[in-house]
């Protein structure tokens, strides 16, 4: 965000706004959908993840792009179903009541990755369409999910020979190279192995037709990454040689959309030096909007700036506000000399980060700001 | 607990209940608060530490049984503002907003573990009384906080002279010997330093009346645990030692008290054999009330039970409802052959548990029904 954060945080105090806070650039929502889909050249059919951040005018302004939505639970639904785009769901493992309450209200899209998978959308959402979830490599992905989902390529053509069997419609395959994926090769490994999935099922007169290649599509943080063209390009050309460009092919990017688009503005409240070190107490917490600090146990790769400061004087450990030990935002980071009322500006904290926000210790989950143009607007 | 679980489950869901959900035994918060003030002999004054679960139902039979509490922030005061008991604020790092409305509705006391703090509740808490957080070994404890809080001795009667001069009452001191903790001689370095702080400051003419000794009391999971009365006895023996029982003695259970009263139902909605192990998903997630499943990455000794079933025929890895690959609460726990449908009751999840709960992937947050004797109550 290219923005003069001093001032829009001075425009958002003054209007009651109090830290921690997210201010979210629809500016940027719409930079990274329509980079998305320039970088595949228009060929791919885009579903926003809502998981990654589920907050009404992110997707409301999503919706007005023509964007369409990927749901895990129904209890996401409520917050699509009235934008009248399309929904697809691409868990593979659901609650009955859950399948039951999507397929009623309009999800005709689901994934499996066993057979009881399979045998329970026969009865819960009898005539849906379906596609497995195969298992590809996650190496050098920030998030692994390789060891929760998907199944081989054989076994899925075997669970698609049964949905068909019980009346569902298999329509084509999918699977996820793991969140914030650094190997290209990963989509390479994926699009090969449906593509076998594909001649299989021809040979049985099971006829497919989309290859849904899901999210992982890596964003900058403050490491290295690689840009979307340098994987769309590729992904492009073998979907060109595996399949003849005979084949619909949709994305389900979650953070590559929402997490440029957030910044989390939090207060330093105290800060301690000697004793070893330099700590810095924020109002903020892990766990009212930094989830994923948590879950790098504070080596994420957040970028960050101090409002009105420059330089980097000291290192600090930076703790959230909670009385949690595992509370801790960054492990090591250098700053610029902290002392308390200072403002700290995490950038890229858009995604799979308000969307974990919890009252533990009583603490607020942050309010959100948004900014369009030149224009700051927030709910009531 | 020593309840028919199966029967309870059938009369919750017979209610309307689903999968996942809690139920509190108000008796065992009973018995847990009793065996604590016995074990200290009546000698202790107990503070619940609310973050551990701030379920007003929980709040306020204890309340109702004489028990005071402890709150961390503002935002945990409105659970407690109407029960008429005492209340302290133990967080040794703190927002000047939440200072603000903490002393304005009657909180007097509040810890600091640095001179900043210390000329904030000058400013923000003017008479208010306080206490250092001493630094103190946390080896053994299964959540560590020392990296976070605690002061030098030395520095804390330094600081505890400041705020004497900036009109502020020292009342004693505090110090945590980390959650969980395994290791009696934490609480004697604690006390032994405590004494050390008393003595120093009645030099300089300030005379301090309590030490806090805080949480941090073990409950049994399904590992080795130390029962309360192995530390009751050797702390008030020290205390003798030290302080010659010239002191009030404090105590912060949250944990201790909210822990064993807890059982989470979940329902197994997906099993998967093969392919190098057995995987279990359930409708519940770390997400929404097994954080510290996810803090100990799987580890966490919850006891298990299937409802109707015994045996351990297999080793399953149990995950979470979400889309998350680190939603993981169990990494290999041996239970009976699942299938979807089985519900699992997970025993001492009254603590650290439905207070994290968050909404990430339209996952709810589960509700919870209180038995009391025989008879299951809840909220509408």
């Amino acid at each position: 965000m290219n923005v003069d954060n001093s001032r829009i945080f001075k425009r958002l105090t003054e209007n009651r706004f109090t830290t921690p806070l997210f201010l979210i650039s629809l500016d940027e929502i719409e930079r990274q959908y329509k980079r998305l889909k320039d970088a595949f050249k228009g060929r791919a059919r885009v579903f926003y993840a809502i998981k990654s951040n589920p907050d009404r005018e992110i997707l409301g302004f999503l919706a007005w792009l023509g964007c369409d939505f990927e749901i895990n639970t129904s209890g996401e639904l409520g917050s699509v179903a009235s934008l009248g785009r399309g929904c697809i769901n691409s868990a593979p493992v659901k609650d009955i009541e859950s399948i039951r309450v999507m397929h009623r209200w309009g999800v005709e899209h689901f994934a499996f990755d066993t057979v009881g998978e399979v045998e329970k959308l026969a009865l819960h959402a009898p005539g849906c369409y379906v596609y497995p979830r195969l298992s590809v490599s996650n190496e050098k992905s920030i998030f692994e999910l390789s060891g929760k989902f998907g199944m081989k390529g054989n076994d899925a053509v075997h669970a698609l020979d049964i949905a068909k069997s019980l009346g569902l419609r298999p329509a084509g395959v999918t699977f996820h190279v793991g969140s914030q994926c650094r190997s290209v090769s990963n989509w390479q490994e994926g699009i090969k192995e449906s593509a076998r999935v594909f001649k299989a099922c021809r040979e049985k007169g099971i006829e497919l037709s989309i290859v849904n290649i899901g999210g992982g599509f890596p964003i900058n943080y403050s490491n290295n990454h690689i840009g979307i063209e340098s994987i769309a390009e590729p992904v492009l050309k073998w979907v060109n040689e595996y399949f003849r460009n005979n084949v619909e092919l949709w994305l389900e990017p979650g953070r590559f959309i929402s997490g440029p688009a957030g910044m989390y503005f939090t207060k330093v409240i105290g800060v301690k030096n000697g004793n070893g070190g330099h700590y810095a107490y924020v109002d903020g917490s892990v766990f009212t909007g930094l989830m994923e600090a948590l879950q790098e146990q504070g080596e994420f790769p957040y970028r960050v700036e101090v409002l009105g400061k420059a330089g980097k004087s000291a290192k600090y450990k930076v703790f959230g506000q909670s009385c949690d030990g595992t509370d801790i935002i960054f492990n090591e980071l250098s700053l610029p000399e902290l002392e308390a009322g200072d403002v700290v500006a995490i950038y890229g904290t858009g995604a799979y980060s308000h969307a974990y926000g919890s009252r533990f210790n009583g603490l607020k989950v942050p309010q959100i700001a948004y900014l369009r143009g030149r224009k700051l607007t927030w709910r009531k």
